[in-house]
């Protein structure tokens, strides 16, 4: 039981800026004058119209979205534009190109072979996906509808440090580190990202599209997975995750108020520099992935002795450093460190890690 | 400006009770001694589970949901769950059955069509929707792989007094009556809901299939729309809408507390027999629904005269009664008077129409 807030190491849903969680609760019985909260207008309201068209203004402003692309907001997450990508993209030659750099990735290329035919231009699972490739190892088809990668892997801790180029639309998917740093959008096709680490609560994902990829679906794509009709109808076909927008414009202005992206850039370069600095020279934990691959936003690391693995995350739990269990599927240890982590999170975590260091001599 | 909070008869997204908001507000930043936000967890972690769980459980308590029925939470609404009891239901015999009696269920019919053959077994579009038909006009085919209607038609204001029996399995979309009263649930092969109208804020459906229907999708069914994936994986394929089913939940407490569905039937009942009372003694204002068909949750009526509509819903909003216009693809006036509404308030709508009528005499 933690009477204050503990640091939620969390991959995702994960840490919000206490900010935006005390100006949520504090206007959820009345927002701004309206008399009831955000969650609960009509999403043909006027009311709720200036939420949604001022969270889409400082989304396109701080990401430097440009006129060509749209933003979406669509509900299903990123397993959902695994799908919707493919449906929508596909259909130009019937062929797709997918960097399989870890989990996600390879659960993206999978699920868009029920849509065409799938080339796997890289694959890094025979090095256990502790490393990204490099422009030149990208085996790419002159006639893909477009190229995939994931821009950071949550389980492994990798990190693309480049975008890469191709002969077709370049489709990312940066749910977890969208927000972190500068993206070039318009070196994309199409940008999507559940919202779930970076953005705000689980639910939802922000899709940039270049409008000229819309209207070539497959037929039997489900209306709310359909660009061309989320384009059409401003992410208003159906009821949109109001709330979600809600609190993703509450974020926005957070993250604005901070210095934007480049503000957020500066403090993950800051918190992945102490943690992988301390990893770097401990003689206990070791980082998992390969230096040049490391991500700013998971950092994965290990004791080399499960059981001890498994001492560090209770102990940190205790203290309030809390989810810092690897995924199932890996093992070993994760810190998740988004936008919302405090620097002075990470720094108490590495003084732990000390003092766990020095109490557990190998 | 208001500031209290006002009357929202909004079809949905819609009003929530208060206490449920007051209490979301309250452990916004510490949820349970956890440190952290309902929607700050790990959908992974224990806290997250125990909320997860104990919300299926009062949902399954609260509506009676037999063993032999399976309750989901999915992303997309019931815009999705067109899509979704299509491509996973159709496949037994390529054939469904449809009821269309209003604009919902027409939508659903277009959506399933790109699925299968859809045979319409009943169509009110020449009554503009203002009736439900009985039992014996249903027009059911003997090869349907199901039969689907709508039990509540929140444009029109309609709603069926019956349970539609076919010699197939029956598929209700009950978003906007559920929960408002008891539900034959053994009754239907499948009932889905979007969550925004009686339960929980926009951006999920509830569904409760019979799990034996499950496993016979179309091939190219996306993921997040597999009954069989959701179901195998509760509902955790992916990262689940976190806050809404913590929502869903305080919003099911707060169910159970007035008495359950028999608590929540006397309340429609309540409210909707005053504005009915009201309607069918007024010299202004007309409901628009026949009288056998009225929808406990979604009142219509009308002035006949739009301008003096227009003024109404106006002068009703600068009272704090809002959200009064009807959909726009019909006009007139609608109260949406879900769960979350008080008796109170439609007590005090049906003073301010008696006003109303009394200073605009006809």
């Amino acid at each position: 039981m933690f009477t204050e807030r503990v640091y939620n190491f969390s991959a995702g849903p994960s840490m919000l800026p206490v900010p935006v969680l005390e100006r949520a609760a504090g206007e959820i019985k009345n927002h701004n004058g309206s008399g009831m909260s955000a969650m609960e207008m009509s999403h043909r309201s006027k009311a709720y119209q200036e939420i949604f068209d001022e969270t889409k203004a400082l989304f396109r402003q701080i990401l430097s979205v440009p006129d060509s692309h749209e933003i979406l907001f669509m509900q299903g997450g990123a397993t959902g534009q695994f799908a919707a990508v493919a449906m929508n993209l596909i259909g130009a030659t019937g062929k797709a190109d997918y960097a399989v750099t870890g989990n996600f990735s390879g659960l993206a290329a999978k699920e868009a072979k029920k849509y065409g035919q799938i080339h796997i231009a890289a694959d890094t699972s025979a090095q256990n996906h502790t490393r990204i490739p490099r422009q030149e190892e990208l085996a790419l088809s002159q006639d893909a509808a477009y190229f995939h990668y994931c821009a950071n892997n949550t389980i492994y801790g990798t990190e693309w440090d480049y975008t890469p180029q191709a002969p077709c639309p370049v489709v990312a998917d940066m749910s977890s580190n969208i927000l972190s740093k500068s993206v070039d959008v318009a070196g994309h096709g199409l940008i999507y990202a559940g919202v779930q680490k970076n953005m705000a609560p689980a639910g939802m994902a922000a899709v940039i599209i270049d409008k000229s990829l819309a209207g070539r679906e497959l037929p039997f794509t489900p209306t709310i997975l359909s660009y061309k009709t989320m384009i059409d109808k401003d992410s208003m076909y159906n009821t949109p995750p109001t709330f979600n927008i809600y609190m993703l414009g509450l974020v926005l202005q957070w993250v604005k108020e901070q210095g934007g992206v480049r503000g957020m850039e500066a403090l993950r370069e800051e918190r992945a520099g102490l943690l992988y600095d301390f990893l770097d020279n401990s003689r206990l934990f070791k980082g998992c992935a390969e230096r040049a691959a490391r991500s700013k936003m998971n950092v994965t690391f290990r004791t080399g002795d499960p059981d001890l693995d498994a001492k560090f995350v209770k102990e940190a739990a205790s203290r309030g450093f809390v989810s810092l269990g690897g995924h199932r599927i890996v093992g070993g240890m994760r810190a998740s460190i988004y936008n919302a982590m405090p620097v002075e999170g990470v720094r108490k975590l590495v003084d732990f890690m000390a003092k766990f260091e020095a109490e557990n001599k190998i």
